[in-house]
């Protein structure tokens, strides 16, 4: 079943012996899996963490994007003296199922017909992500995590991994993330979709097969996406009313630079990311509600994670998922019994800190990694 | 040149003899005014308010709807015993410059080419609307107003009368404005035109020739900026995570509250409104700096307004003008030595709150404006 490309990532195939079975009831009869490895495991298999990425994230953690040529996405916090160092830990990121970076997605072929997915791909949650990647932890060997580290919905992925494999996990990370998605969560995502939707090359999402792409219509629902990424402060302070050119054009071009940045975030979004993937990670952020599934309390989801180290961080600034919600999350972890670190980040930079250069976010990762280090006797 | 259509309201012509200098350096030789007014004008011409609309607003402030068939949009603060009472107040309203509900905009003839004009429309800013405005206040024999009152971009255009027409205005009410759009402000207008643009149905602007209409694009548009005229808070106790039908749809049909509520937003503007006017106002917004205009300094905006009364409202939870854009009007109005009033009505409703049941708005506006009536001499 094991199929590694290259020495430090692959592949791994799962058949109809091993189903993924969805929340939604459907399964997923043949799951790829691409994952990015950094580092190497331990003797005693000690040292695995396993990052959970983003909405539009992959597994490309911290090394060259294959598309986009560009360096990973949290080089920030993975690397050679970041708080996840391979020289210390065995590192590993998978695309989230319902991905378009080599996981199997909407836009995979389905080999029970030939053809790409499209909407005929089942509606996965963020607890199918989560089943994935403990199929690929199985996979790999290891029994235990160190950490589980994600941000935005990478931590719900944590929240969820905490409530489905509280034994499996020795630390959990929780960065910029909630419980539950809100109205405005939902409301935002919706414009997105109806985005996509709206742009006839979308197809009733068969576009593949079709030969257009939805480019328009994904590069809208990116624009307004990245709104609420970043805090109205930052928006204010690395743009204000700055104008691209001398003069106003008196017209529709992009006269204000936070147009162009915003044009060129939509306009390069579409070159690595998949539009029906957009629809269907979305929505599975939308369903979430990690207390709904426990009975309406959300300590419940914690009841049986009581010997996992948790850190939950947040950013003052950041309004999609604001300190109120990791809070909660805190105050239910506290009220399962379960032991938590809380840092409120003081930035400007809105949910984006996540990626940024946040010296302060790094320097609680390492803090509370090493604690645990050294509780878990890593070298 | 004056030709009223029924006795409430009318549309004013203005011919090549008197053609519209707009801030671009185009002008406008062909000006259609479309307004409405409630009540009468008493005999010292001493008891008119010029009421100014917001971005997707229209002169229909508290009768029937022509297209919609619903009550007017300001019934909270318009009628028999509101604030703002036929009885006592001569009341005018007008679409502005740009606008689609009767006024010369983007989907009018240009009688010069006898086709809409689309994208041949000029640009037009803050200041033109409110220079027509003007001409439409001259044309009705009315020198003086009792008051000018807006909120949203009806607030910026009170700012504007301020600064260009401060001898016409006995008093002004601003309400949850801006002294200038903010980079956020731009950030979502400028989704909101993109997914206009991004609609095959717009035809750079010429769809009305070619018969068709980008409603998909238009419905987007709305649909994210009706996110900002709402609080998350109020978003939240509205719909919450509250679903359409008993359980979820596994696809992509709105299955959360949220989503068919915005969907109806969406679907039910592209009856009432144009996409290119949608445009040009949005633009106009954009461009609004009234500080810039006036050497960087918005006190120097005010400096001939020492006669006129100030009331500043803003609402708490207001995310798209909150209450830091009032204050500072409120500064510079302080340092130009004018007199204003400031209340922070404290609401969850967030930007929607001008247009709803909002006891304390109605309370503010009615104090401000019989105290003026007063040392106006009004009965």
């Amino acid at each position: 079943m094991l199929q590694t490309i290259g020495a430090d990532g692959g592949v791994i195939r799962f058949g109809p012996d091993q189903p993924l079975r969805l929340v939604s009831g459907a399964r997923l009869n043949h799951l790829e899996i691409a994952y990015q490895t950094y580092g190497a495991l331990n003797a005693d298999r000690s040292n695995a963490v396993l990052i959970c990425h983003a909405l539009t994230g992959d597994q490309h953690v911290a090394s060259e994007h294959p598309v986009t040529g560009k360096p990973g996405w949290w080089t920030q916090v993975v690397g050679p003296g970041r708080p996840l160092d391979p020289a210390k830990h065995f590192i590993i990121c998978s695309n989230v199922v319902g991905g378009c970076m080599g996981t199997t997605g909407p836009s995979s072929i389905d080999p029970e017909t030939g053809r790409p997915y499209g909407l005929a791909f089942p509606v996965i949650t963020i607890p199918d992500m989560v089943r994935a990647q403990a199929m690929l932890v199985d996979a790999l060997g290891i029994e235990t995590l160190f950490a589980v580290v994600g941000g935005s919905m990478g931590g719900m992925q944590v929240l969820q991994w905490a409530a489905d494999y509280p034994e499996r996990l020795f630390s959990a990370v929780c960065i910029a993330a909630a419980p539950r998605h809100s109205a405005q969560n939902i409301a935002f995502h919706e414009v997105g979709r109806q985005a996509i939707m709206a742009d006839p090359d979308w197809r009733d999402g068969d576009y593949a097969l079709q030969g257009v792409r939805p480019e328009k219509g994904l590069a809208v629902a990116r624009m307004a996406a990245h709104i609420t990424y970043l805090s109205e402060p930052a928006l204010q302070r690395k743009f204000g009313r700055e104008l691209q050119r001398d003069g106003l054009s008196w017209g529709f071009d992009a006269d204000f630079q936070v147009e162009s940045y915003l044009r060129h975030q939509g306009a390069s979004f579409v070159d690595r990311f998949d539009a029906n993937s957009y629809l269907y990670i979305t929505r599975a952020l939308d369903y979430f509600d990690l207390a709904e599934a426990h009975g309406g309390v959300l300590a419940n989801a914690f009841a049986r994670a009581r010997g996992v180290r948790f850190c939950v961080l947040s950013f003052t600034s950041d309004w999609l998922y604001p300190t109120v919600e990791s809070r909660s999350i805190v105050r239910a972890l506290n009220a399962a019994g379960c032991r938590a670190s809380f840092v409120e980040i003081e930035t400007d930079k809105g949910h984006d800190a996540i990626f940024l250069d946040e010296p302060v976010l790094r320097t609680a990762l390492t803090g509370f990694l090493e604690a645990g280090g050294q509780v878990r006797g890593l070298k």
